[in-house]
């Protein structure tokens, strides 16, 4: 039988407090505390990593490799690298030289708490730890599964994905963007990360070629739903509620889905992005409730 | 019959200009130029990555793969990738937060020729290109080689390396360190990347544990002999010889091997870390010879 609408939203969000107490213990063990004259760096890191982020993108890596019964240590620790590379790029973007933002999470930007040099050092030492766990074989015994799960992540995070959005969203600082490079910037932003935490569900738990792409398509509709949320979000909320500096889209003259299309057109587009990701799991015949759930919670999330 | 010491001198050179116009080509391979939007973060990934340095690190990559017959097309992946962390570190180094340096070997550094941001940014894509080479099965068709050259690196590269090194040094300059601290400092910050290209070498073909043992002892005293003779001629240099801002670390009170030991005493033991580097190399029955002439070579350069 199944859960009512009403039962289903409880249960979401008792695996999303999960996951972030499950994630605290994973990034605190992955990181321990050390008193070397480097320590700094290691504080950093951790202060970069440990700031009560939502860990939207571990819940979807731990998710997707649920339907395919993967030893959760496995997920977890798979879940850690990508929020690692999350943390770093947030750590990087709220740099004076990018988007200069002084608050993250309500809390200094990690520039703000340590200092610039040590922010970027930081960002850059999450980063290739992230590829230094999915290489250890404490994330799979097969070198196959691993490597690939390297090389998913780095296409994910390069030139042509999290780093060439930055590139692009500075450049729309500038410039006015359509609504097809608007789109093209938030899949390499947002879009592709979220597209490499189910992605890695499916190579973690072996799966075949039709589940694999159901997850993709899944999270790309669901990463896009999400920014168009985002953007709401930006011009609605204040810094309280979201807890960094909002507004600053709108400040910086930014093209955004909102200033595009509208908000309400905006709303529309990204309601329907969330049915057509929920489409997508049907092959799954509703073992992947979880991840049907979250998109909705993706448009109803007030932060 | 042994070359004479002028013949493999002059062979020295030649394989070193033989290495950098290698490497000329398998960047620009693979970083074409792009008329993407995004393109400034590939221009600046070019700028910072083909700016005329020595290739030492691709050169130690190619001549241990060739001590185990490796394909030159395999090794030369690993040596740009490599090279790109290499760059990448410069990039980030270069920063006004960093080391503030406003020249890189004679011309601006990346963040004058293009902005800080996109220094930033290509230096966060040439680290994750790194990773995206090295699983790519081009570099290797046996996924355990891949994933292992994967771990090296990031290992080699992070917290407890390359980034490191470079945090040690930033404090290094409120602060003065010990010898036994200094050598800490420059093993991470230099020696390591050094100890991760002769080990490729190993990696790649598959070596006994003696070989790779052997390889990565004499990284171990090729860099910091290569680290010393910085140190000297940071002091003795100007900016035309070398290309970079000198005299920098005295400027800036930093701890180093000329400061703590002063310079004939650094040089003493530069020559002392050089002698021992070649005699790790007898397992190999003089077929090492390039790497024997290399660690002369690293005590006689004058930039």
């Amino acid at each position: 039988m199944a859960p009512s609408s009403r039962e289903a939203s409880i249960s979401l969000q008792e695996q999303l407090t999960e996951t972030v107490e499950i994630m605290q213990k994973t990034i605190t063990r992955l990181l321990p505390e050390t008193d070397l004259p480097e320590a700094p760096l290691f504080e950093a890191m951790r202060y970069g990593s440990l700031n009560g982020g939502k860990r939207l993108r571990p819940f979807l890596v731990i998710q997707s490799a649920k339907l395919f019964n993967v030893d959760p240590k496995r997920s977890r620790r798979v879940a850690a690298a990508l929020e690692f590379v999350h943390c770093y790029s947030l750590m990087h973007d709220d740099l004076p030289a990018m988007d200069n933002a002084d608050t993250r999470r309500g809390k200094p930007a990690a520039h703000k708490a340590f200092d610039e040099a040590t922010a970027i050092l930081a960002g850059d030492a999450l980063l290739t730890l992230a590829f230094e766990i999915l290489a250890d074989s404490d994330t799979h015994e097969d070198p196959r599964v691993r490597v690939d799960l390297v090389a998913a992540l780095a296409q994910a995070s390069g030139g042509h994905g999290l780093c060439g959005g930055q590139m692009l969203d500075l450049i729309g600082e500038r410039s006015s963007f359509d609504l097809g490079t608007i789109s093209r910037l938030q899949r390499m932003k947002t879009g592709k990360l979220m597209s490499f935490a189910c992605e890695a569900g499916a190579i973690l738990g072996k799966a075949g070629e039709p589940q694999r792409k159901a997850l993709l398509n899944y999270a790309n509709d669901l990463g896009l739903a999400f920014q168009v949320t985002d953007d709401i979000l930006d011009v609605e909320s204040n810094v309280t509620a979201l807890g960094k500096d909002t507004g600053k889209d709108q400040q910086a003259g930014k093209s955004t889905f909102v200033s595009t299309m509208g908000k309400e057109q905006a709303r529309a587009r990204a309601e329907m992005l969330a049915a057509q990701a929920k489409r997508h799991l049907a092959i799954f015949e509703g073992r992947a409730e979880m991840l049907e759930d979250l998109a909705d919670y993706v448009l109803k999330r007030r932060a």
